[in-house]
């Protein structure tokens, strides 16, 4: 069970080793074919601008990361380590979150937890252990999470008398505290939020992806009418799609899942489905209208206006750690990791260059003045000071993590009164504007300027690949065709749930939703020639 | 295992039935010896000042909890029950914690959350699964958690090759991880934070103060030398002491464990001893000295500035859900919960109360304005303007919640543009002052210095009491006698392991720590007559 699953050996990565720099780093040093020994023993803080550039240029030569076209899953696994967002836990298809990973889900945290206040919902903690008698109430509910629980058997030495579930999602408890909290209309609704960890035994496990326990946050509300529990579960989709493309620049397609693809007790699932840089769907958020399925299960009832006995209406929601993964395979690219500057832990890195030793004073404290400025702005900025690494090797370190802006300063800047700023969605020299001033408000509104313009631009990048790579199709050969080349799948859809189970195992592709955007006009079924209400979107996925 | 551990019934809870407040309220209608029928049927928001002052009384004369001095245990539940903090799980021992309970949690979080980052500690997460060969490689800790473990046998359907432990504790899943992340002295300190849940199969269960899972945050730190570990020990109690003393109002003693009483694996337990209303103490956050236990045990290593491998020096510690049972036994009252404004989800409650329909738009509207300016000033408030409820069943209601200011505004204090303001902490008129101006700068100042007053008064409350519970003892039978009258017992102590074992048979109590605070002169162990360096203090405990 111990240790039988670990990242990749790093193919590429080429830093030095000695380092305060974190392990990954030093530990590919072994692994290189060929070290740059001159590294290792160049003098510290020591690159003028001029050998800089050569040694950054040498540095962009030698991949730190597998080529993502090369090898998507291995550079994937390469940018989780090198970035140091994730590491393997000792159990097989468990994960460590790392710092600089949890900063990423905190900056998460932060958003949703105003947008689900702002929406009337509380926080709160349920137990995670579920007796196994719960989970069988619900009977699509047990059909779907059996094959995939965790079983606390044992407890302070003793065989227990019944086992329990380690929650994999925590509708049946909910609905088993609810039946205490809810007597009357005047109850309703009842809308609370947990963050917690879950756990699904999950067989082929992927960091961030599909791991063994994971965070999430989750959503459970109780309605008096199906109404509310409809409009309940469009407007926490709508919040998770905002999130995503105002967030995260990460244009999800929201829409309404396929019968066969509805969550586990759910009338109704909604989801927000993201394209990766493979073209693989990402289902990255769901929101459930779980209509009185739960309640009818668990007897969570109410006494209407009227004082008859209702079943409530229910909906839960949640999104989770795989959003990381969204992020990284949405944006990154050879280089490294690539965040959006809103969700972005650290928006800003100064990287201050000096030769000589009269140098260094006049340079730090230009860079210090400079995050002063930055910082006091509410800019999140970074000042890597250290003297153990050159200004080459921080250049691609930080460009690894992501940062969507480097500040650099040298002495010729500081005579100057200026810097260089550094884009890192846009490669080499393009990306780099000489002589902003270093004025506080000069440089505190161009910084905020090309965050916003990064922001942007990683948005409309991310949606133009998208919309490039969806094939509208009105036949099952062309469906066909635009899998297999790799793309989504776009047509009339109304045929029967065993046709759809024929598209997923001749394809591999599956329907990933009927989005709410839909085509006007007429529509026939790409599988039947019937009459179809509705477009729906088929593609592979995570 | 389901359902067997529950609330006691609440004896005598007084409030009407039909509304949308807490089930706990309503449910009690059921229990109640003398229903206050009148109250069900009072026309809503209609009580005057006059009719409202009798209602109170009347209220007021009906205790809506166990009294604390008849029955400390039951008081307490019937608290968490009433103020909506927590509800058992239907497993034996677990805890829902509501949002009133977890609103205090995140402002826990909040606070601690910035004092951990600003002393350089990042957060991160660990899986809760750990592979049960772990936790028995470090001898002590074994021996220590070995009999509250909670294991998982079956995964996916199938018998776990390897049984898995829930954490209790994660130093073990730490040191695994720390072998992979450090190399040299460059990488350290290494210094991290969780906030996660944590499972311990405990016998005896108490909402909040021992339950088999319970959330809480652990630090943990590796360091090149002693020193270095010994200092972060020493400044993380430093932290909650802090915490306890300027956010909760608990007027913790910090100090060292005695060796009968070190965490499993530490070499130096600090702990902060908090007096309850019973006067039981209890351990309200630890900060453990590890040495090189861990790391030897996992060969946790570095290479120093020599080259040479060393094994790194450690600290873990950890504030849990429990602080919030201390919060409620510190400072609630027969009324209910009492909170420290500082760590309050809600500082001020505003009730409105009119008698005609012509009163209220005026009534509210004046609410409406004065929660609107305090709230623009950072006051956390809550116009409780339901027509639902009498004014005089709202401010029990949110007396019981420890709301530690009532703002009531009437058509009267409309007319003189005043408004007027009880405190939670003095009960009656004595806590009562009428006309403060309604007038926004004014009100906010008042506002502000009566919650800096209440936050003061609370702890000195807590603060005296503490001090008059201690007795300073000189002799076995002096400790005995102030144990016995329920007291601590603070005493010059050398004696040995054994001894301390007996005074734990003979009279129940045990050493809650060395103090730091050390009085001055010669010392003589009141058990053995030895010279002693140290006082101890001797109390029975949670």
């Amino acid at each position: 069970m111990v240790a039988s699953l670990r990242l990749p050996s790093l193919t590429s990565l080429l830093f030095p080793a000695t380092t305060r720099y974190p392990a990954t780093f030093r530990r590919t040093v072994c692994l290189r074919n060929r070290p740059l020994s001159g590294f290792a023993t160049a003098p510290s803080g020591t690159a003028s601008p001029e050998t800089k550039s050569t040694e950054v240029d040498r540095l962009r030569s030698d991949r730190a990361v597998t080529p993502r076209s090369q090898d998507f899953n291995a550079w994937y696994l390469d940018v989780i380590a090198s970035a140091e967002l994730a590491d393997y836990g000792p159990v097989r298809g468990t994960m460590v979150i790392r710092p600089y990973g949890y900063a990423i889900w905190e900056a998460i945290q932060d958003y949703l937890n105003v947008k689900f206040k702002e929406t009337g919902h509380s926080n709160m903690y349920f137990p995670q252990f579920i007796p196994y008698s719960f989970i069988e109430k619900e009977a699509s509910h047990v059909e779907g999470f059996s094959p995939e629980l965790a079983l606390v058997t044992v407890g302070g030495g003793k065989e227990l008398e019944e086992k329990l579930v380690v929650r994999p999602t925590s509708e049946t408890i909910v609905n088993h505290m609810f039946t205490q909290w809810i007597h009357s209309y005047r109850d309703l609704p009842l809308m609370i939020n947990q963050w917690a960890n879950v756990t699904r035994w999950e067989m082929r496990t992927k960091p961030f992806i599909r791991t063994l326990e994971f965070l999430w946050q989750e959503g459970h509300t109780a309605h008096a009418t199906p109404e509310e529990a409809e409009k309940e579960a469009k407007q926490m989709i709508e919040i998770y799609t905002r999130f995503a493309f105002e967030q995260t620049a990460i244009p999800v397609i929201p829409g309404r899942k396929s019968k066969l693809e509805t969550f586990a007790g759910a009338d109704i699932t909604y989801t927000i489905e993201a394209m990766m840089g493979d073209r693989k769907a990402l289902q990255a958020g769901t929101s459930h209208n779980l209509g009185q399925n739960f309640s009818r299960a668990f007897g969570t009832q109410f006494a209407d206006e009227n004082g008859e006995r209702q079943h409530v209406w229910q909906t839960s929601w949640a999104v989770s750690t795989r959003f990381i993964g969204g992020i990284i395979m949405t944006h990154g690219d050879d280089t490294g990791l690539m965040l959006p500057p809103k969700i972005a832990p650290i928006q800003v890195v100064i990287v201050p260059i000096w030769k000589k030793d009269t140098e260094k004073s006049g340079v730090l404290s230009a860079a210090s003045s400079v995050k002063e400025a930055l910082q006091t702005a509410g800019v999140r900025v970074k000042l890597d000071d250290t003297d153990q690494r050159t200004p080459g090797w921080k250049f691609n370190f930080w460009e690894m993590k992501g940062i969507p802006l480097r500040i650099e300063i040298g002495p010729r800047d500081v005579s100057s009164n200026s810097v260089v700023v550094s884009r890192r969605d846009i490669p080499g020299r393009a990306g780099k504007v000489f002589g902003i001033s270093m004025e506080p408000s000069t440089l505190v509104a161009y910084v905020k300027e090309k965050l916003d313009e990064i922001q942007s631009s990683l948005l409309e990048k991310a949606l133009s690949f998208r919309d490039s790579n969806i094939v509208d199709v009105n036949s099952y050969d062309e469906l066909k065709d635009a899998i297999s080349s790799g793309k989504w799948a776009r047509g009339p859809w109304s045929a029967s749930d065993a046709d759809e189970q024929r598209v997923k195992e001749e394809t591999g592709a599956t329907i990933r939703c009927f989005p709410f955007e839909q085509t006007q006009g007429t529509k026939t079924c790409l599988m039947t020639g019937n009459p179809a209400e509705e477009v729906a979107i088929f593609a592979k996925s995570y």
